[in-house]
């Protein structure tokens, strides 16, 4: 084992079940299985796909999130390569750019889906020009995918523990995925005491179903809260630090993710408190808060949490699923290349 | 009928079926009824209590809330005045004592119910030392204090409905009760088209099971949003208005009401949209924020919504009841007096 990959070994020991690459999504038994995240943590199951269809629809219905939708996608990729294994070479492509083409329009805010079926697609264009095995192609790249990722991943967290001071009450939004759990299980091993401070992120609860139970899993003391409750905390002296992950980041550095992240910035910045987003970059396709489109979703699921009726049918709701933190609000954006303005992200990628 | 009580019952009347007198709570065949309010709208009951006991147990346990604590608890005097009415005169009042400091226990934060409970006890006092019969006297002066209560509703909701145009979004928080849902009635009635924001306020959900509902059946358009959402909202430019109760404010201007109304107020301001809390008027026994108790409730509640568990019981979780919003957030305090300024409180009701 070299020492890169020992090293990326190591750090992927310290995640929570639910982190780990095998538990995201793999390709077996001519399958993707897709960890089930719409029960966790009540069952640890996961969704078997035997089409591009079935993996579409597993992402659009949430079974997965964060990373999970790309990761779900590219192993639907290797499944469908070898679905049309007997195929002619242009009929392999035709068919893998249809769901290619299906599979990203599974989430419109999400770019990097769109970016990581580009690239499978491209290894499998490659392997059909020069005869190779595409299913082995993708699935090679997939692993060269993952590993770059957790190492990405890696050093976030690194940059972000170092940014915790002993004793800091850590606030989050949403799942803040590896880099947010890394970093303060990397802060812990350094030796800091931490307390996260976890809205239950209405109306899925991916703070209450996610992000409390993989803290607490990895031995972090949890305080999982209603997404009301930041401010009163903030006022009482609790919290420290303010982190979440971006769904994307424009080049302008708007910051956008799961709603409500944006409130609790705003908040945030009214107690002198810090704010750090977790962002594998820019999207060079997104230069302003005018090229986002903010994706809605059904009214209905703000009338029910876990299936329950929370009030009548008749009512009227509303459920815009992401917001947009301007960089007046962001204290950091930190990438693999450290904790940079978002004011200069645009240079710290080039 | 009197010209007033004539104005009194035409106000009532846009009043829904739950803000109704005689819905809140009352004496009837020897016990207090009270106005179910943790089932609603999905169940339209009253919780029959036949002891005081029976009356602060209902109101600790969330049954009702805003006036309704104290209109159940002065109804609980009432009731054990008549069960005390064999008793020598000293006995009535050392039993009516019991009750009266068992009521006021019932809400730490909740100065009112103090007041109120004082209030009838003197009455009782009085119909005793001169021999009357201390539940009728009791039962008058509820009606006195309910008359006086709706007359007060009825200018706070004009001074109110005048600070709103057409086209208006207003945003709100937990249930603002009779002044803020009679408020947009009279705004309709005098034919402006206004759209309510209701974040369903976790745990207990008294947004989307009371507030929404409550607008709905008076005719106004009502968007349900979870706690996460308003910012998202005012960054989309639907509000202009954000108002909500108050559970107390102090002689310096903070205002005391259910967590999340602070970090509205914070985003509020931040998106340059006023902020008016309604209030009977400011607590003269709270100076200042350092003489506010705020409550916590049991964590429990956080890993929970209606019954069905939103994670696993080992997570750790904390649930402040309220917080406290300072008088720089506020725009303005609707009183019966009129729209005060958060700093000059004391001088408008001295």
């Amino acid at each position: 084992m070299s020492k890169s990959v020992k090293a990326l070994a190591d750090v992927e020991a310290l995640l929570p079940h639910i982190l780990k690459r095998q538990n995201i999504a793999r390709y077996e038994d001519g399958c993707v299985l897709i960890g089930d995240r719409a029960n966790y943590p009540f069952e640890k199951s996961f969704v078997r796909c035997q089409s591009v269809e079935d993996v579409a629809v597993a992402i659009e219905t949430m079974v997965t999130q964060g990373v999970g939708p790309w990761v779900s996608a590219v192993h639907a990729m290797a499944m469908r390569a070898e679905q049309l294994g007997s195929e002619t070479a242009a009929h392999q492509l035709a068919g893998l750019e249809t769901a290619k083409t299906r599979l990203a329009q599974t989430r419109p805010t999400n770019t990097l889906i769109r970016y990581r079926l580009e690239d499978v697609f491209g290894v499998a264009k490659m392997a059909l020009d020069s005869g190779q095995d595409t299913t082995a192609a993708i699935l090679t790249r997939i692993t060269e995918l993952l590993d770059q990722m957790y190492g990405y991943y890696a050093r976030r967290a690194r940059f972000g523990a170092d940014l915790l001071a002993d004793g800091d009450g850590v606030l989050t939004m949403c799942f803040a995925e590896t880099s947010f759990v890394l970093c303060l299980a990397l802060a812990k091993r350094d030796g800091k005491i931490l307390t996260a401070y976890v809205p239950e992120t209405r109306p899925y609860l991916q703070g209450a179903r996610l992000t409390a139970p993989s803290l607490h899993e990895i031995g972090i003391d949890v305080k999982l809260i209603c997404d009301n409750m930041p401010a009163a905390l903030m006022a009482e002296g609790r919290i420290q630090k303010y982190m979440t992950a971006a769904d994307l980041i424009t080049m302008d550095g708007h910051v956008v993710n799961k709603v409500g992240t944006f409130q609790n910035a705003i908040t945030a910045q009214h107690h002198n408190i810090p704010y750090y987003a977790f962002a594998w970059g820019c999207d060079r396709n997104k230069p302003d808060r005018a090229s986002i489109e903010i994706e809605h979703r059904d009214p209905a699921d703000i009338r029910a949490c876990r299936g329950v009726a929370t009030t009548t049918d008749n009512i009227g709701a509303i459920y815009p699923a992401f917001d947009i933190t301007p960089p007046e609000l962001v204290t950091g954006v930190i990438t693999r290349h450290g904790v940079l303005s978002p004011f200069s992200l645009k240079e710290g990628f080039e």
